[in-house]
């Protein structure tokens, strides 16, 4: 039985290595390579554990959250990364990335199959402390490393400051800090001519 | 105040980022590339969440040992990553590592500073249930790569069972469910022409 359950804990975390390969818009600062999911979780929840007393919500369940970060890309190795501004493959992004969660969190027993669909549903509806501390540190992440590689994911894709400021927003949700501190990385990024000012062209 | 905190947290978060370009000598299992220090961490970190139940000692701190894991291997910016069987820079490995945890840590406002250099020396001893555990992971993991590659990085330094079965016996300290389940793993990648059985030539 003991056997029977780490065999199915290990087909999870091998499955789990494909999120490896996994890429998003966002360039690492060193080589200027694409990031993957797998990296960009990991320094995600090196935020938490740095930051976690910025969170609005004191105490925080930093566990929970640290579970959450941990498992929330991993829908990626099927649906894909859908990039924060791109409006056509968001419509159907929730539906694409459930039926991910179906198949990879079901490899596990099923005690742990339903835990991690509960905590990424968690993630996704943003609604508990923990949840929105996440979300914050999420949007946060992309909007660092593009303001330290000159605004790539930005200008390759014609992004404006109106639609970076409206998308990310709800970081002021989980962290005014933090949100304050963004708006100062976007008003430099402006200003450094990474970011071009909005309105751009229609979303 | 707090304004001073958060710069000296970011100058920390930014500074991670350069653990995605060290590589180590596994490979990811999809296209074969080297995996990279910072993936490593967060698949290090899947397991700890996953496999907790299989520490020898409940329970388990889940919470401060994925402290220990998303940190443990930030002093490898400057340190480089050592590899398991590399004796030869094994011997100032702890020397040159414990210098990038003065230089890393030492960006963090001074109580985090102090709370994850405690949370390194903590892992490095391997002597409290939560850092026989994770260091029971961090072992697991790179054998697991090789065994999904063929034995890539053993075949590739002349590695043998021996030697692979000397390192790793540690692991049954922090979970002897996890050391039992190696074994097997080691028994496959022998039968199968990946691992050469020992005695090979002395470390």
């Amino acid at each position: 039985m003991a056997e029977d359950r780490l065999q199915q804990q290990m087909r999870f975390i091998i499955e789990a290595d494909k999120l490896k390969e996994v890429f998003r818009q966002t360039l690492v600062t060193g080589s200027r390579r694409a990031e993957n999911s797998a990296e960009h979780s990991w320094h995600f929840a090196l935020m938490i554990i740095t930051l976690a007393e910025h969170s609005n919500h004191q105490p925080l369940d930093v566990l929970r959250v640290l579970k959450m970060v941990l498992i929330h890309d991993l829908v990626e190795i099927d649906a894909g990364d859908t990039f924060a501004y791109d409006t056509k493959n968001m419509a159907d992004q929730h539906e694409r990335e459930a039926r991910a969660a179906d198949r990879i969190f079901g490899l596990l027993p099923p005690d742990q199959t339903g835990e991690f669909r509960a905590l990424w549903d968690e993630f996704e509806a943003r609604e508990t402390p923990e949840a929105r501390f996440a979300a914050a540190c999420d949007r946060f992440h992309p909007m660092l490393l593009n303001c330290l590689t000159e605004g790539h994911a930005w200008r390759k894709h014609g992004i404006t400051q109106d639609r970076v400021l409206a998308r990310n927003a709800h970081i002021a949700e989980g962290s005014t800090g933090l949100w304050a501190y963004a708006r100062r990385m976007i008003d430099e990024a402006v200003a450094g001519g990474h970011l071009p000012p909005g309105p751009g062209a229609p979303a």
